[in-house]
């Protein structure tokens, strides 16, 4: 028989009621009419604080880049839909998600390849991890990639990857908030008509007219949900925060600028938002926590992160996840390189539901102490 | 062995790679590095339109009321926390949800009783169904609540519930966004420290401040993510649905008010959102289907509403859900008298995320043809 | 010969030159080539402080309500465009202004009488002092007018005023921001085609529809620049600073609400806000400052104002005005009755210029001295 | 004896009263109460559309500059408190304003010269024109500015203007809103205590800090009603125009773009706005005309503007106006060069309040026909 009290707490304003036969048989008779006692439940749907279904883990991208690539040998792009590794988080296994309600995964494609077409209430990114000539067309308007360049391909946009044929093999990180728009019951996925989309603007036009620092557009306006600056690349993201080295940044952080929709200061999409961050040289930073969950890429350099007491080293192309309320510092290992990270986040879902929240570490000098494995 | 192709869709652009012994080796193998191949479940994740896991259903007063009371002679209100039968829509179980995110229960309480005060990350509204004397403290501001008022009880807010010594016993519904909360694992939850706060504010001082059309108060400003007018009264609320019944009304909906933050004229809390509508005598809508959970109760009258092709009979008191992209429709069985639907939904998630999207029921001069039962 | 220097201040940081005749020469050079030196004007066009050109006055209904019923005999409504008497600033009879750039003026019209339709890019109110069978059509909405109530007609609407044949004859007040779109430059006017427009809505249906408190109608939406709300009524806004009364108010006006666009809670239109307050009996408000234009209209009880040290008793009906940095408070007559002021201004336009300032009285007790007359 | 019917306009829906004695005698009557009758202003005041005061006009700097350099031996900075000669429009020049409500002015400062700091509540641009070593500091962050660069000192801050010691003769053009902010009677004036401001963060760290196209800083956050891209530089803005100039751009204005605020890409201030557009060789656009009052400087390249019909040839650093609803239309005179056009305007003004309105020239092309002069 199935017990009803086991989440009981003995704590004034919490839960605190025995099973007895009386109501073993009460809650039965519940159960036939759809309805059930909350004092079963309610120490277990009101926690005191968060408790995160994801793992903190690292996928290192010498374990896994090798089972990206052959996955050209095994499925055709025509059959596969997308030839994509995703990362597949073991608490989260059941909806597909690296952490949290975020989804992500390694696409590869060879020179000349193209994706078929298509668009989806998701949205994504594309974050290049290697490889040249990759490029992505978005309602029309086509973007040219490099490494640590990424693209939007926003709720509701047709869009398309590719490679071109004088190219070489690339491999990219995409990532979507697929777990989080299913969850909401909200997801619509059409093929394009065409399995393919003319190009009707001039290349990189939309990051050449709304990408110029403190000048918007005479003609033209933007009102949707995201960014008009479907591209962003890694030249002048580096360049700014190098510009910014000298300054104090973030006890938690080091120097982190977060990539936002021009047109509002917003993130770059409704659900999405993404930010790079640089960590100088011999920079460690202290702990904090806060909801919302994160999935990181280095870009540059290494070092490592403690996440929820356990250590994790990370060196170029590793990604990495910090889950909702998990207490995270990083550093970075050289004394005389920066290391770089970008970040895949859901703080626009945080933020514009008056979820987010944060706290500082305060022991230790900020410092969480570590388990041994 | 597990088959890894059963979501296979012969489609271009969609995932459609059969399982061959080289395959599952492969699969086996990246399920160790703690991923997997995107083809496997493309089709699954990405669904063609949303495919609720909600039951469409009915709770009829009749059949819960006696339960509920009973509630009273098995637990106390210190041992339960809180006295409540929650509604369990067997497609959400595993969350305690009515329909998609949210949570609905029936809370009884006697004359004199007080559960004490807590707060949480959950937004809740508390709609009266019978009894009088009930009243909600909100961050020290004691709101008087009748039949078919409600208040608010938003993230973050000191609240508590009561029935005044001199009033009858009280049956209401809470709604709250618990769900949600949990699944962005952004839930907090504290107890009072005195189990009860003192009420610091002329009664129902807050409807008397912000809930004059048209009139702003001179001093104080509000810029919280919820409405400053935590409760709604029904007589208002009828007499502007009456107001407006010789208007047009909606094809789908009849007469229908949203609740609103009086400073924002959007949704009354950050992620529930409320509506009252009017069926006019003799009305009968047509069927329309948008994303969205939707929850309602039958204020005033008895009719049916027919839900993805099932018809459902209502009356007075009675609670059914209409999950996301379900087509439904509502009709009024009375010829003379008009009759009102409470409803409490997420609108605020699905518009803010860009995830509203909504679709009329083209056939058959807008009805669904009924299923047999 | 014109002098130069007659702003010259001997203040570090202010201009300070005396004419010589090489600099004269100078000046007379510049001038012919349409420029200037800024030092001879530094200090009169870069003031300490706003020193206001209107001059604080009152405007007695007794003494100009014979004038204004007598327009009826002298002048017809074809003739004049429209019978009204303006209330002429004596520091701003060039631009017509009653106080800043505020224009007002008294209307009569009898009954049976309409005055032809225009619109203009002013926006403007109408309130009502006395008569019945008042009303108001804008853009084919028709308004139903009583004492105290007031109609806007925004900015860019065709408009009209009538007075029902059965009514009594009306005088009303006009309220515009003529002189500010004209010293903008934005002027523009059109006499209707037809010289009336068709009442093309249910009577007062924008105030069933938006004038609800707390209610959104769930079909139709509002962006204008202005409140769909068309008419504020005087029985729920003298209702609403009722239910206030026992609240603390502001030391400076008492219980004050400002009439609102209900869509966006800010101004009722783009350029001029409103507002109603009450001085409970026995109440004296202290002295108080701040930029912005403000013409009072008083709509019951009687009492006086001290307005940069000069006391103006008033009472019901009368109209006076507090130009911008003026110091001012209000005292009620009467120790058992409450008097209820009016008010029109340009808030919006200081808010959204960034220009709004003010400061409280310190010495006195809150008050001003009096000067003799 | 003044006459009172001098606007009569015989059109139905206008005024139309003749002077009578009788009427003559009640129109002095109501002059003794502080009152006057509307239709003996009606067709002044509420004009079939607007008439700007300002002169179209331009200011040629072969004209002036010898003037400005001159100022140095004529008058100390101490003295002058700024060492500036104004643009005086003859339509404006009682309120001392270059067109409409804006001020302008140029300003010679030598080597070493720094001018005392101070703040008011009008706003103001610095364009540099010549020389080098010039730099502007505002509440404390230090900006250095080279030729087509400028910088904003807005509403409320702390300013001042200097040359380094190691820099040549600078001259640049000052832009206000004085003239608008003492209309509306708004103007504080504040000399700094200590008659200049420590420099208390690092040089130019706010454009380093938001001037990065597409990202926003992780600490800090910014809500002040003006951009905090203190500077605008021209290199990346000329870089950004090029990077346009294959696109169609506007038939009005060739490539155009308004610097903005990176927070809201709203104008960069509450009340002025700025733009800098490229006419390509050989451009001529199209004549249209639109509210709002707007003052060029020439950057780069001649050609000539047709405005109301007046021919206005121009080359570099030479200063014209549009004052409001005027016809304009501008031509390069190259076939091989660009010519590029900065444009201090009251945009925000029109904008906020709602009386923007332009209009095209439909006839001959789009052409104004050049009246003889």
């Amino acid at each position: 028989m199935t017990r009803h009290d086991q989440y009981n707490e003995n704590v004034a304003g919490r839960a605190n009621v025995e099973d007895t036969p009386e109501l073993l048989a009460y809650y039965d008779d519940l159960k036939k009419k759809g309805a059930a006692a909350l004092w079963t439940v309610a120490n277990k749907i009101e926690p005191w604080e968060p408790r995160s279904q994801s793992v903190p883990m690292i996928w290192r991208y010498k374990d896994l880049r090798e089972d990206v690539l052959r996955s050209v040998d095994l499925v055709t792009p025509e059959k596969a839909g997308r030839r994509v590794i995703y990362l597949d988080n073991p608490g989260r296994s059941d909806v597909a998600a690296a952490v949290g309600w975020i989804y992500a995964g390694l696409q590869v494609m060879h020179p000349g390849e193209r994706a078929s077409a298509h668009r989806h209430s998701a949205s994504a990114i594309r974050f290049i991890m290697e490889g040249t000539g990759a490029y992505t067309v978005v309602d029309g308007h086509k973007m040219t990639l490099g490494a640590n360049d990424f693209v939007l391909t926003p709720n509701g946009t047709w869009h398309e990857h590719a490679v071109a044929s004088d190219g070489s093999p690339c491999i990219w990180q995409d990532g979507l908030d697929i777990p989080l728009v299913n969850a909401l019951e909200a997801n619509f996925y059409e093929v394009h008509p065409d399995l393919a989309q003319a190009v009707t603007h001039p290349v990189d036009d939309m990051t050449r007219t709304w990408g110029n620092a403190g000048l918007r557009p005479g003609t033209g306006a933007w009102s949707k949900g995201y960014s008009p600056m479907f591209k962003y690349e890694w030249a002048p993201t580096y360049e700014a925060l190098s510009g910014l080295a000298e300054t104090d940044g973030s006890p938690y952080d080091g120097i982190l600028m977060h990539y936002m929709n021009p047109v509002t200061s917003g993130h770059v999409m409704g659900t999405l938002g993404a930010s790079m961050q640089m960590l100088r040289p011999g920079e460690r930073t202290r702990a904090h926590r806060h909801t919302g969950s994160f999935l990181y890429q280095v870009c540059k350099g290494s070092g490592h992160s403690v996440i929820n007491g356990r250590r994790f080293d990370w060196t170029e192309r590793d990604i990495f996840c910090v889950p909702s309320w998990a207490w995270h510092e990083h550093a970075n290992a050289s004394a005389t390189e920066d290391a770089c990270l970008f970040c895949l986040n859901d703080l626009p879902v945080m933020e514009k539901l008056g979820l987010y929240r944060e706290e500082a570490f305060g022991d230790n000098g900020g410092h969480q102490p570590v388990h041994k494995p």
